[in-house]
């Protein structure tokens, strides 16, 4: 039996306290297809601070959302996966290493209990909790890694090895990212050293920069993107600061020159096949948004088209 | 048994959807000694619009408060109150009338249930709503009303007689307030008609302009407010537009010149004898607050001051 | 004999109340060929309210253009028009009835005078008091709709039949506009119900999806929408969330995935042969739109734009 | 006759273009008693700059005002004086001498007409201006300068005499300012120079500091203000960093710890038996003001002050 | 021989990168009377985080200031006291631990050079750097700490012992503060649990809330200040949510209801016989600050006010 | 031997005062290959003000990028360039044609040591200025210009000849420009006169507007540009409002419809073979850019790509 959210056309978008697309809030984990849970740490952010505050500003413009899909085949998403917003896992604010800790064990207990996490983060690290989280089950993971970065660097300030931009090169070494099955689209911008880039495909992933992106053009990159991880069990990370600063202004780390949000979304909407385990959407920060609050909506609207590939590879299972 | 927020100490402030104080959010409303409502409707503004968006703001800041009132003998509320967060009222925006009776069929729910509604607005129309459902409980009302403006207006655009500007008479034409026992505090600022503040002692309320109210003294003032109503059941209406815009920019009329947020704090905090049956704190418009959100702070802070006052006087009940 | 501007290189465009595009307000309606109308109404407004503050807001940022369209001539558009600025239409703010009869009145008279109304909303209900007002004297109207929502829901909160998501519909019911000329161009996003965009079929109306318009290529798409209506008094409603969020953060609704201002920009400046009787551009909310209010200029872009459609239109009459 | 504003009980205050206090635009200069003249230029601004955007930013905040000032036996404004909003002087921007040159000749028109001034600056240096055009009638006038700063240096950048520094002791230079009757209120903050305050009364002024002010209290500075031009025609000059910036965020030079505003408009409303024969309220600057725009509201509650502060002196004559 | 700040008579303000108060770079230590330092870490924040970016935000107004201080005999500090802008520590964000020590590290050069280090927070956990830095050459200190808070909490999420909110428990522990030579004024608010106050008396530090404070009156209390410390060796500790956030939007964990900003320079500008080896101006927050920046402002003048004390009392010593 | 910036992998970007790219600040401009100078002037800007803020804006969003050039064969752009931040010309607020002046003698001292200055605007009027200085050295030279304006008006308000609308026609009278070898790209928007584009033709300038652009596709563009200077001594002049408002809003002249950012880079990274002896980045406002300062982060960007041309052109020199 699937839970609805509140409808928008019977009681208006700004009653009640907004969870993510208005779905009821979790009591029981236990049943359910996909959790959201936020996963407000920043502690591992090097730049701009304040993604602690993301969780709730993504949930606050995922009202606006609608629950059918029309770019798969208008399916009700809330009709075939049973959902609920799990609330925010918690952690210690200037710990990074303790915060992953607490997080991830909020992970675990959506892991255990059969749902697919989609978690909203905070910082990008929040990545390697969900990615541990999720092998836990599944092993060693495919990662489809939306980013201008790739967030493969060895350490950061003082040595440290936990941070924004090093938990996908700790994920390798900890054995619960197969970089065979891995890929990464959208890197662009300047960069600290020549290898930046190339130091991922070093470590075994396919790198896809922004460049070659709209070289190959959209559907060969979701083709590609899909032929990579092949049905392997797949953990999607989307950090917003993939799509160009004028649609997500409200990030960590912005990059000029990036795709727009309509390449975006229809990259997102061609990607067939893959088998989704576990995903985040990541790096928001709401100080940084701008009245509108378009990087929080763009954000959401991501969420909600990760959701919808999870809905519909449900729908071919059952179908088979 | 009491029913405690979550602590602020152990789990970090941006931790989870945030309800008024990071209280529990009521499934049930039997056993609760008070409830906060938000009344998220704003059809009665006649200027700046946005109330809309007002009781979700106001408890994201209302998650810096904590539970111990030390103005108040070092009173946890939270010990001494069940008090939960009883979601928001429904309306009907572009609907003024039907919204008011949408709000109505909330409250009700709560005054029935034996809990005092703590509301959080919204425009001041709300007021009537809330006046309507706890006067049904408790018979003709003192009204306690902290402002800049009476709001004892007869009609506004095109005639229409509902609207922030002219509710409270229409309470007393209801009989739902008894100008006997009510009192209005904080009138400042330039006026339409010579009338505008006289209109309300012709009414039969107790009128203490802002000059009067800083001649008299706060203590006062206090005493007055205290004696008006002496001990009969009491709603008491706060108007953020009562302190001045530099500590309350983000409300739909602001009026230059009136109180300090200090001054006015210590007001409330002086007032004792008041036998509060209802509560509202109205006209937060989080649009015009500023990054700091310092207004939506403040209604928060009074709402846990008005918290106080009841606990105060359950426990000294509990005591004779 | 035209009115011109006031001209920007001799009176910097600070100077003065910001009249849309400094052109001299109205005095007397009669001998215009086009008049700007505020219609600062947004109490149809189901998510973000603020829109009556559009007018002006719009205006502001018009005085930046200049009156020479080089895409279509390079036409002086106010030496081929008599154009003035009309002020604004009142409206009873919270009554969203009386508020759509208030409009219409003043539309009515400026329509009555011969005039063509150019009407800056306000949320999109604002457009049935254009259309009614149109209709009057040039009966059943094509409409030419550009938005990323089809606004042909039956009804909203509590039933009721007149709202921003809704007018379309009520218009066809009306019998002022034909949906046989009638087209919708530009709808994106989730929906509420599968059939969102289908009802509008069902309506009779021609619909070009986001997506159909890429896929079609925008010159075929301004093919299209002037076969449609095919000469026949057209009605032309921009709402500025057909646009994206990055271009047009400052609405009510928006989006994401829609076409950039220069794609729409684009496309209006290509559409040939309508026959403009009337025109509103919407939705504008000046509180979310940012330091920049981008979304302002781009809505008095777009106003430029569809007076140089009528300019045209003028030229080639009086050359035949 | 009067002309009476528009009257927000009747037209919302959003609807319109917003003229000061919803007065009539000026048509006809000759007949008025006041006339509010935008005087928009920053180009004597030596620090932040945007105060060209303060006359229309305050006018859209006078909006909110109301004719009767209770402060002065419950005077209707419209009722005593005639005025209208003139609109804006021209300016030069990037040339200081031609700008206040430009201003000059418009606040000349208002001057010969018998009107008094009321101007909106702009930066400070356009009190030069207004002195200027007001001593050609009235012969050297008594200035009443309320600021944090006394604008009696001698040059600024590269020697140049004419800045929103030096504009007063030009003043004295020219003879349009008699020092004798003249005196500053409100001067505060850390000092270039030891003798930046006492270089005023060097020049024959009296200064009240802002330490002075709170020493003599409210009441004794304002008879000292009064006794100093002692009916003499004046000029008063407000600089709205004369409050503290928590009160006036949006000027150019904030200088923290001032008073209220509700010390400051106690200040103005207790101000008896001035001889007004112009003002200024100046140096907003809308950019730093913050979405509230409280600084315009103080602006305009300010001008509203004097305004009745014309109006009782008016009532006087007529009553002797 | 001084060295003296950009005059900002000469080249305007906005010109050049802006150091504090335009001071030189220092390019070497030795020498000094005091050093500006930067301590830009903010992983001790429990709520609002970005305080990374406030020492070059306070700076940045800080340009505003102007070198003599009227209120300590128009001394001019710069002409006192040889004060250079040592830039920025660095820090390890995300690793609180660290980050102190590498604050400490930056400090104790300042410190064995003899300059008296006057730190721009970062959090409030910084001062604990600071404390150990100047401890190390002065002994253990008498604190003179300005708060809405008493951060003397043990601990705080996870157990962690290092925080915004315990550095001062902590530091009496280290041994580096001496209660009995220590005082802290301006608490206020709701508690987390009763003894939030009294700890800090259980731990022997002298409190005075805000309402003793007030009940005192500020010279009185300026004189208790004084005599705690009794001229021994002090370090001042000011977080600006001392002051009310109206004054002090911007900041971390803002508390209403506290003094203005004329009252709190007040209280500064009477602090005598202070023996200052060490001071922080903490807490600001610049992203919740507005366009105005009136608490970076403010913070840049609370620093000039605390170098006045430190040059008024060298010219005492050196007049001895 | 090279000076690099402060390494962001060790030290958090956050850390010290904002330098250009973390560069060194000069202390000698000999030896220098190319120089940062903020040209911090915006007294010639006829509309929006505020530019004087925006090379310290620029410079704290380009602590972001990195020195690695991935689009130019992975150049490390200062292991080829000794390249300092020159810090400020000054310049005289309110005196357009003072202010060139001082700008130019700052300029004068950079070219002199043989550095290629890297302007940082300031209003676009600036370009004068180096136009100036440059073409001392150089002789006449080549204009690449980019922007949405042509900028060769005669003159502004009361026939000035000196603003951000007319300083390339001024160029090419005083003989710094030769037409025969610039080319002005990326025109678009309303005019004020059929000729404000075909005036630059007159003057012998190529003319690429934006249309034309697309037209041409950016190769074509970026090889008519390399052929249009053809490696005379080239001086290229970016106005940031060549980009769409969407990625740009805080320009002081906005013109929507415009490129993107990724096409901006595209083009910029596609030049070949230019000779650039003179560049600068002009008409950012910061006081528009909202929150997420996008607008800056391009300049900064573009700036970076700038100076890749320049070391792209050095190694190719040196390789011969």
């Amino acid at each position: 039996m699937s839970v609805l959210p509140t409808d928008s056309l019977s009681t208006p978008r700004f009653v009640g306290l907004p969870s993510f697309m208005r779905l009821p809030m979790a009591t029981e984990l236990q049943g359910l297809d996909a959790a959201i849970v936020g996963l407000p740490s920043d502690s591992g952010a090097p730049f701009r601070t304040g993604a602690r505050f993301a969780p709730n500003a993504l949930r606050a413009m995922s009202v606006m959302l609608r629950p059918i899909n029309p770019y798969r085949g208008h399916i009700n998403i809330f009709e075939v996966l049973r959902v609920a917003d799990a609330g925010d896992a918690t952690c210690v604010p200037g710990y990074e290493i303790e915060s992953l800790a607490a997080l991830e064990r909020a992970l675990d207990a959506v892991v255990e209990a059969g749902a697919v996490p989609f978690g909203i983060g905070g910082d990008h690290s929040v990545s390697l909790a969900g990615l541990r989280a999720v092998a836990k089950r599944h092993g060693p993971l495919g990662l489809v890694h939306f980013d201008s970065h790739t967030d493969t660097w060895d350490s950061y300030f003082d040595g440290k090895r936990y941070s924004a931009g090093t938990m996908f090169r700790r994920a390798i070494e900890e054995g619960i990212v197969d970089p065979a099955r891995s890929i990464q689209v959208g890197m662009r911008g300047s960069l600290f050293q020549p290898a930046d880039v190339s130091q991922s495909v070093d470590l075994g992933l396919e790198v896809i920069t922004c460049d070659e992106m709209f070289a190959l053009g959209l559907p060969e990159t979701a083709r590609r993107i899909a032929a990579r991880s092949a049905g392997h069990p797949a953990f999607l990370s989307f950090d917003l600061d993939f799509v160009d600063p004028a649609y997500a202004p409200g990030v960590e780390t912005p990059e000029c020159g990036g795709p727009t949000a309509r390449e975006t979304l229809s990259l997102l909407r061609s990607l067939q096949g893959l088998n989704l385990v576990g995903c985040d959407v990541v790096e928001l920060n709401p100080s940084y948004d701008g009245p509108g609050q378009i990087t929080a909506l763009l954000g959401a609207t991501v969420m909600a088209e990760l959701l919808a590939i999870l809905a519909e590879a449900r729908v071919r299972e059952r179908s088979r």
